[in-house]
């Protein structure tokens, strides 16, 4: 087994003409699995896309809108001739959905997901389909909506998508799905499930906490209204109410299984925010000023690397 | 003095024909300050526009975009024949601004400013123009950007302005001032500065010094870079990074001037928080999916009152 340095590793090689795969089954057709759909569609026409959803009406949604050219009755009719199967479904359904499938799941398959938590549902993969070609995945992309209606192609270009497969995966199922997503837009990259977890436990699991708690707060205050809160949103307030629309049962599941990432980047943050209240409290303007100043550098960085839209305000509209 | 419920009142009366001012001089030429001068030209090109900054850079790029009609080497100069000033410069500069016009300015010009902080801002005003009609006035808009070239005459469509006079200011002045945000595009609304100030420590300070937190945080991990910081950002953390860009002078000085009411909003969301921490480390999903069904509300209110972009992820380009 290679040692890979701070965990990551980079995926090499271009993709040929080739197509990754021919069959490709998604369970679960929320915001993720609709938008793979789309961009599946969009950029490799010719594959067979077959989708399964444990919901009814989503089901009836996904065939209304035709989304997939077949929409299965149950997990293991969509899996029975696909050479890849993706588990879209929250962290917490991955393992359940992957043992619904594995008596139909052919010999063949490479199977992948696209959870936000990766050690605990690459063991939950493991266990449930021992043997099998397992390449766990993570699109570095969303927005706030959720359900089949709400994905769209495009959603995952310019974006990063990282690959977590155990040591000793065969490299060439990993280089498909590594192709895979680069014909979708995505740049794929390969690192450790643990260290998966620790960066977006900062980049995207404590946002997301943060965001929760301080829409909780602000509506939950007695001298202030909820209709004040709503109202003056604009001064900063509405930024996070975007990320605290975000699926509850999607979120529900991350902070469960991602725990002790979530737990020790939160030990951090409070520390910081005390030392930052002690500042205000004693009116250490420097202080402030300093740190004001070095984080003004981050926004520039991450717009500078395409992470983010260069216009002000996003890119609002202000008619 | 009638007494007001819950700190507000609305501010009735339309406008009729005839413009609310005709010389309005800016001090202060940044991101507010610009704006408000484009969007006084593109809403009552008839009016006269002075500006001045302290700072000379900005003074010179204001003569070279064409920004007002005159720009004046001195507060007093910008001043001395206007009919209204508006002080567009960091809450702790508001008060000396006033005083180094105070010889000059017209005995009849009405004084207002945009500050973020009511109380603290009011008292420095009456001190340093004793007997002056001064209304007080915050709009609650703005983006990430700063300086005399990000200003646009659009920022304030669609947004609220709230205005704090003292009990017993003249009604005509007040009415006045709140006829200017009206045709800027703005509705205004009065309350007093002690309410204000306890309203925007929730929609806005808060929110603001959270982001600066989380910023920080993410950017001095050992076992995370802050290159996987930047790299993986889309996951959330980028929208902490939109508002950590915002003025450091701007938001040292808000911060040491709301003290009180930043402290105590503060102190509920750090409550709120590490019952959340608590609710994680014992697994209570109910818990943490009731909060995150809750918060979802919040957001669809915001879109729904025009309060922000309905399209997903704040109508971000996907291309």
């Amino acid at each position: 087994m290679p040692r890979r340095h701070r965990g990551v590793a980079p995926v090499g090689g271009a993709g040929g003409l080739m197509l990754p795969f021919a069959r490709v089954t998604l369970i679960g057709l929320g915001l993720i699995g609709s938008s793979l759909a789309r961009a599946v569609r969009a950029t490799m026409p010719t594959v067979r896309l077959t989708g399964y959803d444990a919901d009814p009406a989503v089901r009836e949604t996904a065939v209304r809108i035709e989304l997939v050219d077949d929409v299965a009755d149950s997990a293991g009719t969509a899996a029975i001739d696909a050479d890849l199967v993706i588990l879209c479904v929250p962290v917490g359904a991955i393992g359940p959905a992957a043992a619904e499938l594995a008596d139909d799941l052919p010999a063949d398959a490479v199977v992948s997901d696209v959870g936000s938590c990766k050690a605990a549902v690459a063991r939950a993969l493991a266990e449930a389909l021992p043997g099998r070609a397992i390449v766990p995945a993570h699109p570095v992309a969303g927005t706030e909506q959720s359900g089949p209606e709400a994905g769209f192609a495009t959603l995952f270009h310019g974006r990063w998508c990282i690959l977590t497969p155990e040591a000793g995966t065969d490299a060439t199922a990993v280089e498909r799905v590594a192709e895979f997503w680069r014909r979708l837009g995505a740049t794929p990259e390969v690192m450790t499930p643990e260290h998966h977890d620790r960066v977006l436990a900062v980049t995207s699991h404590l946002p997301h906490l943060i965001a929760y708690t301080i829409v909780g707060t602000a509506s939950d205050l007695e001298e202030v209204t909820r209709g004040e809160v709503i109202k003056y949103s604009a001064g900063g307030f509405r930024d996070f109410t975007r990320i605290a629309a975000s699926d509850p049962t999607m979120w529900r599941d991350v902070f469960l299984t991602n725990r002790e990432a979530v737990l020790e980047m939160l030990g951090r943050f409070s520390e910081d925010l005390a030392s930052l209240q002690r500042a205000i409290r004693w009116g250490k303007g420097d202080e402030l000023f300093d740190l004001f100043t070095r984080t003004r550098a981050i926004r520039r960085s991450i717009v500078e690397q395409g992470q983010d839209d260069p216009a002000a305000d996003f890119g609002r509209s202000h008619e």
